[in-house]
């Protein structure tokens, strides 16, 4: 089932361990690996294509402008989105916080209110707060369903006219549950409020096309999308983007500035201050080259796949707890009797295998679980069934160690 | 005299063109090329080296941490600065949002005052405004003396208890001319203001050393001090930084998160939300390896040596007007009777030379010089006489075209 993807891991450097053996690795929702397609694309960028963007008057600039430029457009039709409408951002933690200081700040007033729910990173809480204490808006939690997904029976009866805002993740970081997308943005529009999915669990795992989802912000990061640390989008309908005031001043967001008046740039210029990550965009369109050529249905069902085997590989021990959905898209978190995750993941390393062992910058939901951490595995497009076997090798060995 | 760097050229992949001829790149002020062992040191760590920081209970992850703190002193301890007291940011523009939106914030008050100078960068000057609207704060400027630096006597004349920060560029970055620190900061401590200084130009030129210099924060960025772009830094003093609130939030930057209340890690940390730019930390210290290696000294006596003669050789042009000191640190602006700065620079394109033409990002002082852009040749470590020996033949040439 998993064959179209078997021969992929090794275009990935990173997949193996110092010494030459295959590294298990099952951290992707922290972090992705990188194609060496990625990896030359930045090194032909900080090398011999090497120049600055939008000002320079010889032919290399120009042409790295191009090249920048087209990635923005490559990425932003990867989401289904155009040129104009994206914004490259530090991250998608950047991105969020761009929302929150431009349209929040702008928008939202004392006793308006944004719903998010108990399943969000860290990432798409604490921008929130910093707002509320700045403007004094509201905050108001979704709870989830019994099997972890975002109950939107439940937000229906939170929601009403004062809600300017629903921030959701696409994916869990933690459980791997989706969103139902079509229903949160019914819910939010039909009250006159914006949605804003935070898709950095989505975009390496399933085909978004942000006009079909019905969003009006989507936010996601390269790193793990298979591209570079550094830099990250955020996708904002058209009139939402260009009515926002800008984030960061400086270089190349400005219109005109004198001492007295500054006036801006279009969007997304507007929100690009100073010299952009350009080698992190050249080689963020080149991860999104390479999963398209893979193909996002082959890539979901590869890790479906992988996770329906895992789930019931792990559901056969007796001392492991699964969380999440049966249909979880790519991620997998559990806790074992007895053996804390920092030791599992402690023992599983020695096994070459690498999982995530926390909080998941998700506190509130390790409270709701009501524990105060996770194992975590979770797959990628070179992850196959010999990482899934072992990681049940590495567990079973755990447990005759704390036996 | 510049016999000690000649041979650096050949370490940098990008000064041939395209075609495979020297590349007499005069465009280092806006960015600087990268030497291999910056892009070597970015593909090993987005390839074989390859992990998440701060979270992984995995070995490679724990190495990736390592190398991301070890950047940090490296970078810290080339200013002259302590790890704890640096922040990786997007870049140096970021760095002066951050200032502005979190120490700015939290300490200025409708009628305290800001001093900038004429010749400031747009990321010196737009977020100071930003601030203005938000904070109701006012903003001096000071002028220029007639060779082109800020006038400290004049300074003196302007500041007084209201004036809360000084922010000035070290080195401008259109007329190479240096600030001076020592009277800056006594004039800005005087009156118990802080002194910010925009080390952009002027910390791959100069050795600095920020306790010597007195300020109190000093921005910079990687990509024009020969390492990656997506990634700068803000030293500050630790007390300043330890109080400031944080600027962006989401992981990494939390003690805990609950929906009611959330706490916040120590600085840097606190300044460092999200998966930070790794991979361009990395590359960043190896950039600062690699000048370290010349020595700023050395790169200094280059650059002054490489300047002494560009403006020599151009002060014989007749039509051609020359901006700045003649002590400028290794940047050169100039206008020509009846040539335009882009046009001169679209013709010295086609011999294989890079200029920059245009405002620079510094239009107020283009107002105060009177023109609407200057050309500019800026010098880096691995310029030479040959360089200037072309710049010099296309500037004939151009005349020769437009006469």
């Amino acid at each position: 089932m998993t064959t179209d993807l078997l021969s992929r891991k090794a275009d990935f450097p990173g997949m193996v361990t110092a010494d030459g053996k295959p590294w298990h690795y099952l951290d992707t929702a922290a972090t992705s690996q990188k194609p060496q397609a990625v990896v030359d694309a930045m090194s032909r960028a900080l090398g011999r294509d090497y120049a600055t963007v939008h000002r320079g008057v010889y032919g290399r600039s120009a042409e790295m402008t191009l090249g920048y430029e087209a990635a923005r457009r490559r990425v932003a039709g990867f989401v289904g989105g155009q040129e104009d409408e994206l914004v490259f951002t530090r991250g998608a933690t950047e991105a969020i916080n761009l929302v929150a200081a431009t349209w929040g700040a702008a928008n939202l007033n004392p006793g308006d209110r944004i719903l998010l729910s108990v399943l969000e990173h860290h990432s798409n809480i604490v921008p929130w707060q910093m707002l509320r204490e700045r403007t004094g808006v509201e905050i108001d939690v979704c709870p989830l369903t019994e099997d972890g997904r975002i109950d939107i029976d439940a937000a229906r009866q939170i929601v009403d006219k004062r809600h300017k805002l629903l921030a959701l993740s696409h994916v869990s970081n933690v459980l791997g549950s989706r969103l139902d997308v079509a229903a949160a943005a019914d819910l939010a529009h039909s009250v006159g409020a914006k949605l804003l999915l935070d898709g950095c669990q989505a975009v390496p795992r399933l085909t978004v096309d942000v006009a079909a989802l019905g969003c009006d912000f989507y936010v996601f990061s390269a790193h793990k999308l298979y591209g570079p640390t550094g830099i990250g989008a955020l996708w904002a309908k058209r009139e939402l983007l260009q009515a926002m005031p800008p984030y960061q001043g400086g270089g190349s967001m400005i219109d005109r500035v004198t001492f007295e008046k500054t006036t801006w740039a279009d969007a997304p210029q507007r929100f690009e201050a100073g010299t952009p990550a350009i080698t992190e965009a050249i080689a963020f369109a080149a991860a999104v080259d390479y999963v398209e050529a893979i193909g996002m249905d082959a890539a979901e069902r590869h890790e479906m796949a992988l996770t329906a085997k895992a789930r019931e590989e792990l559901g056969r021990i007796n001392s492991l707890h699964l969380f999440g959905p049966e249909d979880s898209a790519g991620i997998v978190s559990f806790t074992m009797d007895g053996i804390h995750p920092h030791d599992l993941g402690t023992i599983l390393d020695e096994e070459n295998v690498a999982i995530r062992a926390g909080h998941h910058c998700a506190q509130p939901l390790m409270e709701h679980l009501g524990v105060p951490a996770t194992a975590r595995a979770s797959f990628g497009i070179y992850s196959d069934e010999d990482d899934i076997a072992a990681l049940i090798r590495g567990i079973e060995r755990t447990i005759r160690i704390f036996g």
